[in-house]
């Protein structure tokens, strides 16, 4: 079987850890690179995603200068989160007859928030006969995904509720400024009104992506975010919170049925150190219903290495399925691709059972 | 969109569930039934099954005697445990034109341990052009699906270790007859000799499943089986377990690669009363790799609610799923079938988003 030819759009964090990940799959071949930032032009794709090894492939600035003589066939695309961001760089790709793998948040689920954009994608990605998923870790996988196939063991689901429980420490300054780290509450609360601080992107899509498998209607979905406000000193390399200082961002999802019932509720507070408040990271997920579902992964699955993964992980299956926009419910179970033949890390082998 | 007509083949505590689960789900409709116990022939299916309602359909001694004229689109077939014994009912059933779900443990992967019958049924499901599926709680959704699915979060699986402790204190002779519960030491020993003592049905099931979708090789799989000796009296309707006797079954399950790494640990402990010397009951999965995931169900899904859940809510996807013999990594995510359009129960409605 031949290998499926890759083009990266986008060498960011993300961007970047794809590109190494790739290296170690069976089955997946880095064929073309391209990057907004002029420096990354001209270079070697491995030396700019961080690699010791030279890849063959120069990163361009556009997708038609990327794209080898002999094609490829789909590009993994880490830009940006919004839809009406990435929806020109999709809609370029696919009509280069090239499937699309993007991280986009909004992408998890287009329906919701951008119908307009989500059916001029869907209308591309048939004419080219080509299929575009909007993926990740969340939204794409733990609050939605997983969710969603735990239902299989239920007879009966009447409400789901589900935590992501995480620690911003690791994460640089941009990370931290998007959630509001580091200010008082005074500017956290304008921050929000500004837009400036921007909490989690994707509540909404993996309530709707859950609705819809389940052939649930949400006649109503709202945001709560809030300030998490610091009762101790909290510090990482990139940032100092004293108490009464803003320690990150609790974000809240609801989902309500016609008739105003709570069906959905998802909750995401991010935030610096919560262990020094006695909080334990994990991702949790609760479902009513028969039988009721009691979840827990600790510590929670790491959202950058966790993104990456899924995003590569589902190549196989995004290639074979047919075309058109299509989310995560829509495909076979996601599973982890094997090292090459011949590669003992993870002690895999090639050949069936 | 037409109701999918559905045959129930087996009329025991599962396939009586899955009469009564079909019900309340929307698009699902049963249209025949077979059993082998005489005294339940030509009565109602909504009788035999308990339910208050009548269904209009007659419960019929063989298969073709329960198709209606204008014919049917599934057979659930909950009759037996081994792929020798639901063979022939699965390649009649594929030669009457009808797709087959089956709960028979060896039938989650029967590539494994009957590669012949494997290929039989394949190509009998092919030449009709139906799909056959076999599928449950264990095997087919929490030590397999449920594992592939997570690993889809990983860049990397070194291993995979997981257990399933359950609580067989709700069951009735048989089951723990079949799990050597109340027997001393000696007879569990015969029993295991003899047969008479089967333990958990699905191991080598389980592990082959994981391993094919994640592209492993196992050269070897063990299993051992052991009793589990009461240290304090155990008591249940129906047996009493005096210390020093045995209070269930110990099973663990290797999968090792062909340099001999462990890859596999499934261990599955069955019981009476486990909270008596301290045992809490959940299903357990540790991956060992990039990123470690370290998952719990607190307590374990119950394995009958479960089975019956997972058979009934996999229709849709059985029945949109090209010819063959399949497994449940070939699926699109298993997800709860909404109750009909009204139903209030749990709050589902019809209609998208």
């Amino acid at each position: 079987v031949d290998a499926i030819r890759l083009v990266h759009w986008g060498l960011g964090a993300m961007g970047a850890g794809m590109v190494r990940l790739v290296q170690e799959k069976q089955g997946l071949r880095s064929v073309g690179a391209v990057a907004r930032t002029p420096s990354k032009h001209g270079r070697d794709l491995g030396e700019v995603a961080g690699l010791k090894t030279r890849l063959g492939v120069s990163v361009a600035p556009a997708l038609r200068q990327a794209l080898p003589p002999d094609g490829a066939d789909l590009v993994l695309l880490a830009t940006a989160s919004f839809t009406r961001d990435v929806a020109p760089e999709i809609i370029e790709a696919a009509s280069a007859g090239l499937n699309v793998i993007t991280i986009a948040e909004e992408m998890a689920f287009p329906w919701r928030s951008q119908p307009e954009l989500a059916r001029t994608i869907d209308a591309a990605a048939r004419e080219h006969g080509v299929t575009v998923l909007g993926t990740g870790i969340n939204p794409g996988f733990v609050l939605d995904t997983l969710i969603v196939a735990l239902t299989g063991a239920c007879e009966r689901v009447d409400s789901i509720r589900a935590a992501r429980i995480n620690d911003l420490s690791p994460f640089g300054p941009t990370v931290l400024r998007t959630q509001g780290v580091g200010t008082t509450p005074e500017e956290f609360a304008r921050g929000l009104d500004e837009g400036t601080i921007a909490g989690h992107v994707g509540f909404p899509e993996s309530m709707a992506m859950i609705a819809r498998a389940l052939g649930w209607h949400l006649a109503e979905i709202r945001e709560d975010k809030e300030p998490i406000i610091a009762n101790v000193a909290r510090e990482t390399p990139h940032v100092k919170v004293a108490p009464g200082m803003v320690a990150g961002c609790r974000q809240v999802g609801y989902g309500y049925s016609q008739d105003g019932r709570l069906l959905i509720k998802l909750e995401h507070p991010q935030q610096v150190q919560p262990e020094a408040e006695g909080v334990e990271t994990g991702d949790y997920i609760w479902i009513e219903g028969r039988p009721p579902v009691n979840l827990t992964i600790k510590p929670e699955i790491p959202g950058g290495i966790g993104t990456i993964a899924v995003a590569v992980n589902v190549i196989p299956l995004v290639v074979a399925h047919p075309p058109g926009l299509i989310h995560m419910t829509d495909l076979p179970l996601p599973r982890s691709i094997p090292a090459p033949a011949g590669v003992a890390a993870s002690g895999r082998q090639e050949g069936a059972v």
